[in-house]
Parts: C-alpha cells; sequence; structure tokens
C-alpha cells in the first residue's frame, strides 16, 4: 500500500493490522509522543477548507516527531490559480515533502495525484469521491466502541444521498459478516443503487425505514449526517422539512439499547440535540479523537515500512 | 490556574511568579531554545486574524521545543461556517492538541470555550473582551524597564474607550500601590466609568488631563494607543480632530523624565512620530519582544505543572 | 553576508561555495535530516501568496531541523491592513524570529526591510523587483545538470520582459566566462535595454532570434518562460499571439542536442507541452527540487556562521 485513495483498497486483514497500530498510537499520545518521523515532512494541500481534517492530520503528524508544510486554500492562493494542472503541483510538491495530504473538490484529483507521484499520498476527501481516513476512523470507532463489527445492526440517518462518509463506511462494512443497516433517510435524499447494489452483492441485509425510536431501539450503532443546506439551493421548504425529521434526543437515547453508541462525522447543527452529549452512548467526540490515533497510525504506516 | 482568561485572575504574587518565569525564558532564548514543550502541540484557533499575536504565539511554543497546529481565519474557513458552534469546535480541537490558544471576535468567547475543556484554554483577545496576555506583556514591561511597579505614575493617551489594553492595563494596575493615572484623551473616547469604578475600589488615583506635554513631564509611563478609524464609521471628521490631538513627537520627548519609558500596543500610524524611535526611551519594540518571553512562561506554567 | 536581498550580491566565488553546501544538502536530505538549526524559527513573511516558494522555504528550515512560523497572506491579515509600516512589522517580527523570508509586492521592500532589521532578511521576491533565491537555484540547476557554466550557451524564450527570473539570470550568467544568450521573444515582451547594458558591460554576447528551432539545434540550455496573461489586461487577442508563438513541443526536442536541458521557473501552462516531461532534458521538475537545497544552504549561511 503506497497511497490511501478508497476505502475499498482495506480488506478485513489489512484493517485490523491498522487497527493494531491505531491502538499503540493512543498509547504514544498518552505516554508523550515520539520520534519515528523525525525530520519527516508532511504537506498538507487543500485546494478546499477542511480545518478539522488538516488539524488532525498535522497533530498526527506532530505527535510521532514530524514536521509539516501546509496550505490551506490552495485553491485560491497556489500556482493553480495561474492555471496549472494538479499532475505538476504534485510533481513540484513531491520534492518537498515525503508525505501529501491531498484535499480537492474535484472527484479523482486523488488518484490523479497518485498516478504521477512518486511521494505517498493520502486522499482526505476529493468532492463527491472519497474521504477514505473519515471512513477508517468510523470503523475503528465501532470496533473500539463495540469490540466486534461482525454481527452488528447500523442505522444510517439522514442525507445518505450526498454523504460521503455514510457511502464509505458502507463499503468498509461490506467486509464484514452478518451485518444488517437501516437507512431511515427524506424521500429526497435516500442512498444510492450503486452502494445498494454494493451491499447485495457483498450479502449485507439492509432495509429502509421511516420510523426512526423503532429503529434506534433495535441497532447497536446508530450513524446521525447532517443535512446538508448547500444541497437544496433555493428549495428552503424542502430543506426545512428533510432537516426536522429525523432528530436524536433524550427520547431517542430513552429507547436506545445500553450498549449501543451514537455516531456523527461532525460538524452537527441540532441533528443531534446538545441534551445528548453527556450520555455515554453519545461517541462522536470520541470518534472526532480516533481521527488522530488513525491517521497517526497511516503515517508510521506510509512512512517507517 | 488551568486557563488564562482573564487579567483579573492575576494577583501581585502569581503575577511575580510570572516576571521571575518570563525572566527564566528570555535567557533561554538567548541561550538557544530547550525541549521541555518536545511533542506537546498548541492550537491557536483564530476566528479574526491578529497575525503579530499567533506569530508571537506560535514562537514562543517553538523555543520551547514545542509543535503548533494553526488557523489563521478560523471564521471563514472552519466548521462555523456550516454553523457548529463554537463549544463542538472546541470539544472536537481539544482532542488533538495539549493547549488551545483562542482568539475570536464574540466577548465571552474565552470563557465559553473554558467551561467545555478538558484542555488548556489561553484567550488571545475576544471582541471588546479581554486580551490578557497583552495585559501581562505590557505589566512585565513596566516591571522590567523601572525596576517597580508600586509607586509609579502612568499617563494613558488615546482612545481609552475601545482601547482594550489600556482597560486591561488599569486592572492590573490596580493590584499595586500609590499608583497615578492620568488619561489624556480626546472627549470622544474617554476612559469608560467601569473601570474608573475599580479603580476608586482599589484606590487607584486618576486624573482626567488635556495638556499632554504637561503630564509627560511628571509620568514614569506614557502608554499611547491608536485611534482606531473603523470606530467612527462615517464620521470622518471626527476621527481627523480625535487622531490628530495627542501626538507623541521629539518636543515631547525633550520635556519627558531621563528614566521613564514610552509604550505602545502596536501597530501605530502616526501617534507616535519616528523620530521618536531611536531614543532610548522608546520602549514599544522592547514591549513587543517581551510577549515572546510571557507567552513561553504561560505555556511553561500550564504545560508543566 | 547578512541579508539575501538580491542576486547581484553573488561573486562567482560565493556562488561555488553555495553550490558545494547546496550539495551538502542534497546528501543531508536523502540520509533522513539534520538538527543544525534546530530550536531556530523562520518567519515567513508574504504580503503576497506564492505557495511553491513558501513551501519549499519551510520544508528546507524542517529539514534542518529548524521551526516555521508563517503568514501566507500578510497584505489582508497582518497589522498593514490597519495601516503599520513595512519597517514596524519587521521590528516585531525580528522579536520572533531568527531569520526573515520576505515576499512583498513592491519593489525594493527587501531593501528596506534589511535596513532596519537585526535579523538576516531573505528576498523571497518583492514586486518586479528581484527573486535572487530563484536565480540561484537556476544557476545552480545549469552547474549541476551540465557539470560547467563557463562556455555555455543560452536560450531565453517567452516573456523576458516582465520575467523576473531571466532577469536575474542574466545578472548571474554576467559572472561567467564565454557565456552566450539567444533571446527568443515575441515582439512586445522584449527583454529590456538595462539588462542588455549589463550584459555589454560584462561581454556576455547576446542575439535576438526568431526561430526557435534553429536556436534550439545548438544551445545547452532552454530556459522557456510563461507568458503572463495578467500583463496584457483587455488586449486578449495580443495575449493569444504572444502565448501561442513559442512552444517546447516534440519536434523541439527532436533537434536539440543529446546533452542539453530545458528550464522553466513554473508554473507551465502549455508552453512545454507535456509530450516534453519524460525526456530526460526535461530539467524543470529537479530544477523545483534544487529549490530545496539551495533554500537549505542558505539558510545554513546565514544562521550558523
Amino acid at each position: 500500500m503506497k497511497h490511501i485513495i478508497k476505502a475499498q483498497q482495506f480488506n478485513k486483514r489489512n484493517l485490523s493490522k491498522l487497527f493494531s497500530i491505531a491502538k499503540e498510537m493512543d498509547i504514544i499520545v498518552k505516554s508523550g509522543g515520539s520520534n519515528i518521523l523525525s525530520h519527516k515532512v508532511m504537506a498538507t494541500l487543500f485546494y478546499e477548507p477542511s480545518t478539522r481534517t488538516r488539524l488532525s492530520f498535522e497533530s498526527a503528524m506532530h505527535k510521532l516527531g514530524g514536521e509539516v508544510i501546509t496550505t490551506e486554500s490552495a485553491r485560491e492562493f497556489s500556482s493553480s490559480a495561474k492555471g496549472e494542472t494538479l499532475e505538476d503541483s504534485i510533481r513540484v510538491i513531491e520534492g518537498y515533502a515525503d508525505v501529501i495530504v491531498l484535499r480537492h473538490y474535484e472527484s479523482g484529483a486523488a488518484k490523479r495525484a497518485a498516478m504521477v507521484s512518486k511521494t505517498p499520498i493520502i486522499n482526505a476527501g476529493d468532492g463527491s469521491g472519497q474521504h477514505p481516513t473519515q471512513a477508517l476512523l468510523d470503523i475503528y470507532t465501532i470496533k473500539k466502541e463495540l469490540g466486534e463489527i461482525n454481527g452488528i445492526s447500523v442505522a444510517m440517518v439522514g442525507d445518505l444521498a450526498n454523504g460521503r462518509t455514510v457511502r464509505s463506511l458502507s463499503y468498509l462494512l461490506g467486509k464484514y459478516e452478518d451485518i444488517k443497516i437501516y437507512f431511515v433517510t427524506p424521500e429526497i435524499v435516500r442512498m444510492k443503487q450503486d452502494i445498494k447494489a454494493y451491499l447485495k452483492r457483498h450479502n449485507i441485509q439492509f432495509f429502509e425505514e421511516n420510523d426512526l425510536k423503532k429503529v434506534c431501539a433495535k441497532v447497536d450503532v446508530v450513524y446521525q449526517t447532517r443535512i446538508q443546506r448547500e444541497r437544496f439551493g433555493e428549495r428552503v421548504e424542502d430543506y426545512e422539512k428533510a432537516h426536522g425529521k429525523y432528530i436524536i434526543s433524550k427520547e431517542i437515547l430513552d429507547v436506545m439499547k445500553k450498549k449501543s453508541i451514537i455516531m456523527h462525522p461532525l460538524p452537527r447543527l441540532d441533528e443531534i440535540k446538545s441534551e445528548v452529549d453527556s450520555d455515554p452512548r453519545a461517541a462522536y467526540f470520541r470518534q472526532a479523537q480516533n481521527g488522530l490515533y488513525i491517521r497517526m497510525a497511516l503515517l508510521k504506516m506510509l512512512l517507517t515500512s
């Protein structure tokens, strides 16, 4: 594995390897960091801003003793404003860096970068394409919180049409056995056919459901997502309807299983009410924290083998 | 002391402690830096830009061997653009950082952040609220330059209504004895009642004065501030009148005491003429430099005890 | 040499010294970096963005164990928006940094900064003025690729009127013997008189030519540049004509000497066709890479002697 481009690169075996390195990383952070990436330089090349993703990668690099060069808004600031191709930019940056973390607004950009780069590329999100490190931290969170992935049932709630994270997570869940997925989503943002076909091929049972409370009462994981206002344009009314439909509140908590968890890729608006935050099943801030360990693990895997 | 939120947190005893650590830091910088914060990560989370404050914090961290993750314009770039609350942002960032330096456009933001954060928060200015590290470097500069704070007399000149620094400095001067303060200010930007009431309660004598030259002849510290054009909106004439009224020039230098100093939080326009810069009493660039030592001292106090 | 302000500061002797340190730096990078600049802080103060230049400086600093504080868009974000002079900004920043890398939109800014700064200033481009580190990496690339500078012939192609790089390279070539330069340029962006006069004084032969193919058949270096659209404003037709006139394609490669090289300061549009990239004589990405070694060498020279 030279580049990290998409979730499907991973199988059960190397996911298990990744989880075990991530666990080591957790211990390394708590015991004060490491020097294994000393003098290594990571370039975070962000053609669109994503502060949380960028900062977690940069912290990951620093906790392993490495250094960072960064551009938060490459689209506007970099040579791309003068018409340079992504491929040329990569061929220059690879001369300055030992690993390139790329965020781009075009689907497929990470793959194009990897085609020309001698330096490892990590896809930190490319348009409507993939965001594999988010999917990896999601599946790692499930493993860490529940102890097991095989046999679990998951409710995916909210915008399943545009949400990159639920799509990538579906790919990864497809690698495991006896998974059940419940899609709870406004009509207008249903999960797309390609993912359903993929799940079918991988013998994953899935169901379309309307009753959030009923579903939450039986699942191990409630994966809530934000309805993205920007997808609705002028259709304000449609947005309001979709947005308000499925909210995680104390009422939902009351029916959930004791050992279940609530996840969210963040940022959230009020699709999870703040009254939920203090419940031990609210796993979303721990999930964000796991991003640090997963990214450290990936950096270690790419740069020290 | 877990968080640094406002100047009033400090009393004479821990100010004295801070000064002595700042002095150590000066020596550490001159002897080539330290590793005491090795692998610690500081996040500078700036919802409005303040290059000088940010760079001095970042340099402070590096001189102690620590690392930095940064966002220069969090308001525009971060998840806050998608409607995330400050509290949620902090709960995510605290997972990536050992200390968070927060600059925000809303008064009270630092306190709100500290309420939810397990990681230390340092307030680097919140709206019209506080900017405690500026106040601390100001009082440290007086101590370092004059040797003593008790018994001094200070002229505060310029915009005392909107100037955050003179307000915070007043709070700190209130901790000492036999202080005299002279307010020299255009009618339109007078020092506000709350500070005057505070000074009264702390037995600090203060006077409203019009004659800059007369005042400068007798004080130990002239603290000049910039009249902020942005506060005047359309009232250009009012601005011009206020701005030009009290200027520190060679003429003022000529009447000042030999052991007095001129301070300014910077940036300055022409409220201190450049002809003053070469005079040994012009302390404003040394004052900026002290910001490095004070911030190093605060980082050391928060992260190594 | 305290500051790096312009290409003319260098003569044959210290260029030779610089080349030999740059070669050491290449070895240091390949063997995993160094700690010679440990705890040193470099400030990259960019009043206009130049991602590639900034990132290569920052990587250079990190590969030598140093730290970086940075502002990508000082013009907009820094105190200069409040009317602070460059000189004041420098006098503040020098208190936080051991070296300042300055990019500015005004010609002469680097020199002004150096006048007031106790901390070394490196000019990373000031308006239509100089960009000396680009010139140094260009001449180093020629030396490294061809083994010799004396006696070579160089074609400078494209926008020679506005191109800062060809001007600075001309200054440096003037230090060597038996150089021949061919200017191949649209009428509208001819090399200016001051450079021609300089070359005459230094006994460098130069020729104006129209036939790119004929020139490329005989030179050792083809230095292609981008026609800068932004210089043409409304004159779109003029731009299109100038831009399309001299293109390096496979056809040109076919006539070039076996041991010759093609250089370009990058970014490029299509003035070098991508079909050329895989030819071993395409030296432009290696040239960009040399920027890292040259900048490391300069940092070492300024900060460790």
